[in-house]
């Protein structure tokens, strides 16, 4: 029977092995007295647990050693003064400790920091000391041997996939995290776009399969949804909520998996879970098959503020049927012209209904004009509009300011899908360059969970100290610049 | 040879076995929000390692969670504002820590604490959680199993006696500390009288050698004098400086144990030390063999604000002497008579140059007349003066507020020793009762590093918060009451 237990064995059938690196510093020793501190650069962004020595330099330590230890993945992080905090998320996401030493030691700090840098300020001593040792154990379920380059002549574009393969490579741990500084749940939004990134460059099918049967195994509600997110350490545990954009998105990840892998013991597995998601989905709609706004977070699209989803939910709630219904076609499953049947009354539906003439755009709900690129992308993406129009259409949301314009490297995901989509290449290419070249420009090792151009400052969370400046949302780059060769 | 490997080799050899207890405090669970504290009772003082279980209630806590948690040897300790600390000491050994743990888990602290009481509070956390499975894994070298009752009849001598036995368990670790909360050195004065006990108590007479090793493994200087106190966690470290009565007690330990054991393997292995420790005081003896202030820290004799230590010093080296010879004596050495020649001689010097008839009591030097109980104490423990004479200058001395009186419990087992000594049994036993008995009153679990009736802020170090609770040096009551049978 295919329960709780069944999808866990699955999971953990596919625990993926982790590769570990020791990194050193270039500072191998310091020698501090009271207030001192040294700054270590590990040369790039790792995951993983810091080691060191402490020890006397001549007289014996006679107290204890305070230090404090601080994790930067960047070296504005290093020099923020946390007590000075001010956002919406917990500040024990920021990464900094405070450990007293007994007597000299070689210590390995018991929690996985994400960073680069490394700020070790001598809190209080009576006597020199001597801190060395400095090593860095990283880890990851990447494995970098079967990572090729991308083939592409353009630099930028190069430089743009190494930074992305290495933002995904720093995710990839015993599942596909979100962000290794912050969060560090298996999320199905990121689970999605990190899957698609992986067939391209790590290719590591057995952790995708991990993931979509981690999801499987929870539970959230008695409607039916998946979670958006779950937990793996130290046990398993389901969120206890869901959003219905992620649990459609599941459903594409599953044929996703299915299309790259043709693994049809895993589909079938998943298959009623899949079939659910969107029996639950339909219950929301009305008359009309237009979905209907729900009680609390009901759809995520993007960190955007003041966004209303309900048109772009609609479209991935198209995106997913089309996606859904060929694969049901294509291993003959009968429920494959219940959900095709559907598309094209849903396409006109959104037309009749959320194509307003005045603004040539689609509006967010009859009840509610907002304008925003998302509602474009995704009635792009769900098949309502196409073809010449679909492109005046896009190019002139993105480039005006009426409409609410993406502000997550997630949301930009599918803006660039959309734009491949419609053949528009070169607009793909121009859009990669400007939002993750831009992050290339200020010397990123990784891409960031939340960047907005000329905004340094930016953070969803409101405050920038708390962002995750390693994001697996933002790694789809190296899958655009692969999969379509730009 | 002879060398620090030897003596190093030997202590090793006599490494104690500890023993360890595991105690669990009455509170089993607390399930606590942002900012909730909880106060764990131990019921007794113990030395170790303190484990607990940290888990969600309901949801997953989806944030690392900081908790502060607190040791107090003591409850005034617990509720004592650490950050308002101003002694002289390193705040580093006020026993806090500030930990974020990332997921549930069941985590050991990694660092020893001395504690009855600890107290958790929840710095951050943005779900409920769940703190369980409390438990303090206690250790001692002591075997409780060895100890017998002392065998006296009066009510506040026996609770003083097992203070006394509970003060000497917690400071037996791998060595005699002289404090498990702070310093966790080993000093020759704390060993000494921790010794003295531990003959009558637990009787471990390997610990004794074995410190006595370590100490005869130490290098301070190029004059002879062994260090006043040495580390051993994680590797030996001689203490950098010598204090000249604390050389001298080496000395007397040495006898002490020598005397307990008939050890006479021990004995041959620090005899050559011991003498050194003699030449290199007679070194310091002006024409009158009068021994001369030195630079630095010279001497201890007590923790007492300006006392001058000359006199105490010199009655310190006579009753050295005394029991040096003694023991050289009895063992056939050549060199008894060498040392017991200068006894008398140096007796009749103190007695010239030190009694002032006006004061009719010991000066501190024909320089410095200060008037001090220490002074009298070593003269009468030095033999410089004896019988109904010494004790009437004892008693007068006690109750002068002209002469700088004894403040640590170190200072006042001399008193009693010189009591003892003079035959003044019940006096001994209504000092005892008036100071160490006055802890007990005031509900101690252990016998503190320093106290002074009717003055409880007092500290050694400008802040009370620093003092150590349970203290070496505190434990001779049970030496007295079970040796002399009060």
């Amino acid at each position: 029977m295919k329960d709780k237990a069944y999808f866990l064995t699955k999971a953990q059938e596919n625990y993926p092995e982790l590769n570990f690196t020791v990194l050193t510093p270039d500072i191998t020793e310091f020698i501090a007295t009271n207030g001192d501190s040294v700054l270590l650069d590990l040369g790039e962004h790792a995951v993983g647990h810091f080691s060191f020595t402490f020890d006397r330099v001549n007289i014996f330590v006679d107290s204890p050693v305070r230090l404090n230890i601080k994790f930067g993945e960047d070296i504005r992080e290093i020099n923020d003064d946390f007590s000075q905090y001010n956002g919406t998320l917990s500040n024990t996401w920021l990464q900094e400790e405070i450990i007293n030493l007994d007597f000299p030691q070689n210590i390995t700090m018991p929690r996985r920091y994400a960073c680069r840098f490394i700020k070790i300020t001598v809190e209080r001593t009576t006597r020199p000391i001597r801190l060395s040792d400095f090593s860095f154990k990283a880890s990851t379920s990447a494995d970098i041997s079967v990572l090729k380059p991308a083939n592409t002549t353009d630099d930028l574009l190069k430089k743009i996939d190494r930074v992305a393969t290495n933002t995904l490579k720093e995710c990839m741990q015993t599942f596909f995290e979100d962000g290794p500084k912050r969060d560090r749940r298996l999320w199905i939004g990121d689970l999605r776009l990190e899957a698609l990134t992986n067939y391209y460059t790590f290719k590591n099918t057995d952790i995708v399969k991990r993931c979509l049967y981690l999801f499987a195994a929870g539970e959230c509600n008695n409607i039916g949804f998946l979670p958006s997110f779950v937990y793996e350490t130290p046990y398993y545990h389901s969120g206890a909520t869901h959003i219905e954009d992620y649990a459609l998105l599941y459903v594409v990840s599953v044929c996703d998996y299915y299309e790259h892998t043709g693994d049809i013991d895993v589909l079938n597995d998943l298959l009623e879970i899949c079939k659910s998601q969107l029996e639950s989905f339909s219950a929301t709609l009305n008359e009309n098959l237009i979905t209907t706004k729900q009680d609390g977070w009901f759809a995520f699209i993007d960190w955007c503020p003041g966004l209303e989803c309900l048109t772009a939910l609609q479209g991935v709630y198209l995106y997913t049927l089309e996606r859904f219904s060929d694969v049901l076609k294509t291993i003959g499953d009968k429920d494959y012209q219940k959900y095709s049947a559907l598309i094209s009354k849903i396409r006109s539906a959104c037309k009749t209904l959320f194509y307003d003439k005045n603004a040539n755009a689609f509006i967010n709900d009859y009840d509610n004009k907002q304008l925003s690129v998302h509602s474009q992308v995704w009635m792009i993406l769900g098949g309502v509009i196409e073809g010449e129009e679909a492109k005046k259409l896009l190019l002139y949301c993105l480039h005006n300011k009426n409409f609410k314009q993406p502000v997550t490297p997630y949301m930009r995901h599918y803006v660039i899908e959309a734009m491949l989509k419609l053949q528009m290449k070169a607009e793909a290419i121009q859009y990669l360059k400007t939002f993750w070249g831009g992050m290339v420009e200020i010397g990123v090792d990784t891409f960031w969970e939340a960047y907005i151009p000329n905004d340094l400052e930016f953070s969803p969370y409101n405050d920038r100290m708390i962002n995750s400046l390693c994001h697996a949302w933002s790694c789809t780059p190296s899958y655009f610049i692969r999969k379509y060769g730009l």
